[in-house]
């Protein structure tokens, strides 16, 4: 994930043979694009042809659809130019320049200013550098911190705000397999979406496209990735990454994996049951196996060892420096931070985040109890959620009329009060108070159906009313709330007051290690343009070799052993046109490319440039990306630009487009 | 669930107005029967027609059924007599006569024997009477442990062999709802099958049978059930009940989810997969459902201060009588034991259960590896497994060629090498060394794909040769089993010897207890035939009142209402004839009736002593009746008699049945 500012060159020569020069580097990040709903993409005409993910584009699609046409489930092409839809509000970014600003930021703190004041000084310098840039300028003007802290630099982007949908497949094509093959490989999947940039309502001109490759990637070759990683957290400490292994990852999934079954199974119960939780299971079926992944990961000993190993380093050249013993300092104060709110963080996710009382009943009631406490003091002494400059967003959700289903919110309830009791055992004090001498199920329903919470003119009255108006309403789930409220609100002070020891004691080892290394290693992604690179290869899994590189062929094989039922099930057109395709067309493929979320999009590129595939997923030993990265499993997965060809020629007789791609304009 | 021998006629005659005569007693004992397959049933004609579960008797159509003839799926009518098909391997008893032994079996111990010899001596004694008892009456002939060792009856039972099926209904029907609607209510299954008993190649005709009610369970009535409840354990001591509420369900349940959750996502993948998956998944499913109704149970504040307080009285009687300080003792030894248990037993779950390493592969690498060791010692000496007397059956399962799938293997192993890190964190010692510097999924892929354990031969081999052969073969997995077999021995050494100490601490309370409440109380179940009694009568749930009987018309409803897929897809020949049924007949109903595991199949009676139903199911909330009886929620359910005869004459078309029903005879 390097900076286009500060390329590996040397490593790329030496390892690969191959000279990054400027030109190449400028035509690539002026050719690449940022989707700002989250994702990336590029430029592939002169005519302003933008490819990118169908996920990415998904968003955009959505809201083009309407109850006569759901272009996300059929798809869509646009016959001609005319045809184009414009989408509602999507705005693109293509980055111009980089520009170090470090020195002038750092020279307007003032010396020995406190953390606050720091702050302040920072965010207004950041400010001035942005306005003064756009004037001139008239680009989209941000400044950028980097190695937390240790650098700041200023992007300039060209943004467009008219983009246009001019071909998606259909939702079963791109995302094929659907969740249970998500982040697995081998795959088949035509997750693309071609846009078209406009300006004063005719197509832009970039001046820098890829052009697309004649054969697309080939196993063995060196491949670049071009976008934009949303974040990550390379560097957290040893005894940080302990806690994510041995502590939170593990009680995160066996919190999902609980929640998973009583959804299922109360889904199980009637369609109606399977329609009123499938976007609950849906996220958390996702985030189950995300999690899973990265937990995985953080088990392989090699890869945790290389941390261990690699902070061991860095502490041994901090020895010898300027500063080098303050960030030595810091380190010890995150561990001891990580104690502190290791000794205590069940007690805090089962009050303070709510997990005893998993339901939006209870979200609500207490968000009315608080808010009748916090709005009588001053702005400066409120929890962050009830200050002024968020109270439009936090009205807006606190009066939202969405359904509240109760049945669903008793299954919620009910599971979690018996999850509270499990874990604290039935004779801790507090939980025989919360259940007040009834069982979990009946205390749910009892609570569930009691409050009047799920009123939207209930909440508004009682918002309106007051700290008196909420204790006069004697609500059954508010007062479940200020039962549990002192002690949550003990516990939420120790974790927060930790978190910042740990947010300043980090800014501190940036610096230092900026001091160190400088930009002989990258930054941590800051959804801003970054650079990968690694060959087309395979891998080995259960003992058996992962070839790089499947074939259209292998996604009716599945289809069919699926009984091409749903996920595995593919248009009909596909089926009827299946003797005209060419069955040993590439189809997906892996690099060994350092990618994260963010990178939906982003183009993968051969040392000449061209276009070769288009970034989509990782597989499942690539979720560990978060934390670092290791080439051994992970790799990133591509849709093959040849199998963008044959589908567009023979499952949708796009020959215009067709051509438009193969000739780099219309 | 009160003996035949002692029931509780005043309570009822207080409580209902009922009078219990000998006679009534003494009709629905000789008319009740018992599956020892695992079940209950009853004589509902003259001609030796039998009724139970079609659950009951799965086991015995299965048998029945081939490929030609899915009896089970597809459901079975005899036209005639001659139609009749002759069960395989069925048993069934009818108790005769009990009589009380106590006295001669305690007789036989002599005084100041130790427990071992004490043990020994009351297995001749009962062995004797048997044997004294069969040859003098010809009957099965059993002595029945009852109250903990409090007292010991002679059960004389009828017994047959030659019995066959008269009828089933489809699957679809008898199990309606599925795994979904398992242990809930309202229900609507038609869970019945009918058999005929044949002596000498004839129907046999008993003296006792039931008449069958012309309108069947009525709201309020007074219902009794007779049957043969498996076990409880409602004696146990409120430590052991804490243990299994805070401790040992809440980690079942954990690992059940976690389970399940894995093997879903995996038969997601194909589905081949699916089907390999199946049985287990189901399994699973099906203890996590009955998991989780018994800990919300035991949860409920209610439920467990009575136990609580029933302990308190029964310590205080306790105090004035003879031997009474030697059980109060024996409560704080349980105490105690429980503990020591509580300390170590994650550890020997994951170690010595062998969850850590949970694959087939695993278990017989470590059967192999331990067969080595311990069938080279004294018969005496060794893990009881391994004991001569078990030595056939552990051969015969050593070397069964069941399919075992790598690839689920992989996956489960690899879900349990993560689980294993994630309980102990990964600076655990011995996690290391079992991980051997490479992650879960990994090393999983390479212990499954490495080992030979799955090759029958090899088995046989490696078994033959003993511990010698064992060592050369340096089998990865076997490896493994051996490195940690150590803590595993001495984690399992400490568990059985508390074990021990409890068993005989809880011996020491039964005498006890029986004689200060003697049969004022009834003793744990034992699969022989006990009387329960209670109202038909709905409950309220969820704030909502559930009535205690449901309707025919629900059943299409509920069909309908889930687009008639499965679980609740109605044969076509229903949907057919839905317009010639009486939509009003009654289909399922509550009772307050104390059952369990046993008692499926059981008769539902009125005061007349007529049919009126049939126990299939209990409730979610009777899931608690391993612990204890509660009549809150806690619900029996049964199939109505008069849905019995609505579906054999409008779905079935058979007449002659149903006469032969409702005549008592042919």
């Amino acid at each position: 994930m390097w900076l286009f500012s500060a390329p590996p060159r040397e490593e790329i020569q030496a390892k690969y043979g191959f000279e990054i020069t400027d030109a190449w580097l400028n035509h690539l990040m002026k050719s690449s694009v940022r989707f700002n709903s989250g994702g990336s993409g590029s430029f592939v005409s002169a005519d302003g042809l933008v490819v990118t993910n169908h996920h990415v584009a998904a968003d955009a699609i959505q809201k083009l659809s309407s109850e006569e046409h759901n272009y996300l489930r059929d798809g869509f092409l646009a016959k001609t130019q005319a045809d184009e839809l414009k989408c509602v509000d999507l705005e693109l970014n293509v980055l111009q320049s980089i520009e170090d600003v470090t020195t002038r930021v750092n020279a307007a703190i003032p010396v020995g200013a406190t953390s606050e004041a720091a702050v302040a000084a920072r965010r207004k310098v950041m400010a001035e550098i942005e306005k003064e840039s756009l004037e001139k300028t008239g680009l989209r003007s941000d400044v950028v911190t980097l190695y937390q802290g240790g650098a700041y630099h200023l992007y300039r982007f060209k943004k467009y705000t008219d983009v246009r949908l001019v071909f998606a497949p259909e939702l079963s094509v791109a995302f094929f397999g659907g969740d249970p093959d998500n982040f697995e490989y081998p795959r088949y999947n035509l997750d693309v979406a071609f846009l078209r940039v406009y300006e004063n309502g005719q197509p832009v001109k970039p001046a820098n496209y890829l052009k697309w490759s004649k054969v697309g990637a080939q196993d063995g070759e060196l491949a670049f990735v071009s976008g934009h990683p949303g974040t990550t957290r390379r560097l957290l400490t040893v005894p940080e990454l302990e806690y994510i292994r041995d502590n939170q990852y593990p009680f995160q999934l066996e919190l999902l994996k609980r929640r998973e079954v009583a959804l299922l199974a109360w889904s199980g119960r009637s369609s109606e049951n399977a329609r009123r939780a499938r976007d609950e299971l849906f996220g958390i079926q996702n985030t189950r196996k995300a999690r899973d992944g990265a937990l995985a990961a953080l088990q392989d000993p090699e890869f945790f060892e290389a941390k261990v190993a690699a902070e061991a380093a860095f502490k041994k050249q901090l020895k010898d420096v300027k500063d080098g013993a303050e960030a030595l300092a810091a380190f010890d104060r995150i561990a001891e931070a990580q104690k502190k709110i290791a000794a205590i963080v069940t007690r805090h996710r089962f009050l303070e985040s709510g997990l005893a009382f998993n339901s939006e009943s209870f979200a609500l009631a207490r968000e009315l109890l608080r808010a009748g406490v916090e709005r009588a003091k001053p702005n400066g002494e409120r929890l962050k959620e009830f200050t002024d400059s968020r109270r439009e967003s936090f009205e807006q959700e606190l009066f939202s009329d969405k359904p509240i289903y109760a049945d669903l919110e008793i299954v919620l309830l009910s599971d979690a009060l018996s999850y509270f009791v499990e874990k604290f055992g039935a004779n801790d004090p507090l939980v025989k108070q919360v259940l007040a001498g009834k069982s979990p199920r009946v205390r749910a329903a009892e609570l569930i159906n009691g409050t009047q919470v799920r009123d939207v003119a209930f909440r508004r009255k009682l918002y309106e009313g007051g700290a008196s108006a909420v204790t006069a309403a004697k609500d059954p789930m508010i007062e479940l709330a200020r039962l549990v409220d002192d002690e949550a609100r003990a516990l939420r002070k120790i974790v927060e007051e930790q978190d910042e020891i740990k947010q300043q004691a980090q800014a501190v080892i940036g610096k230092a290690r900026f001091a160190v290394q400088g930009t002989g290693t990258y930054p941590d992604a800051t959804f801003t343009l970054r650079l990968s690179y690694g060959p087309v290869k395979g891998y080995e899994e259960n003992g058996v070799q992962v070839p790089s590189i499947t074939q259209l062929s292998g996604l009716f094989e599945r289809s069919e052993k699926q009984g091409n039922k749903d996920p595995f099930e593919l248009p009909a057109h596909w089926h009827a046109k299946k003797s005209a395709f060419d069955l040993t067309t590439p189809a997906n493929f892996v690099t060994t490319c350092d990618i994260i979320g963010g990178n939906s999009g982003s183009p993968t590129v051969n040392t000449a440039g061209e276009f070769i595939g288009i970034i989509f997923d990782g597989n499942i030993q690539s979720l560990v990306s978060d934390f670092g990265y290791d080439d051994k499993q992970s790799r990133a997965l591509s849709v093959h630009s040849a199998f963008i060809i044959e589908a567009l020629r023979k499952a949708y007789d796009a020959t215009p487009l067709v051509n438009e791609i193969l000739n780099g304009r219309r």
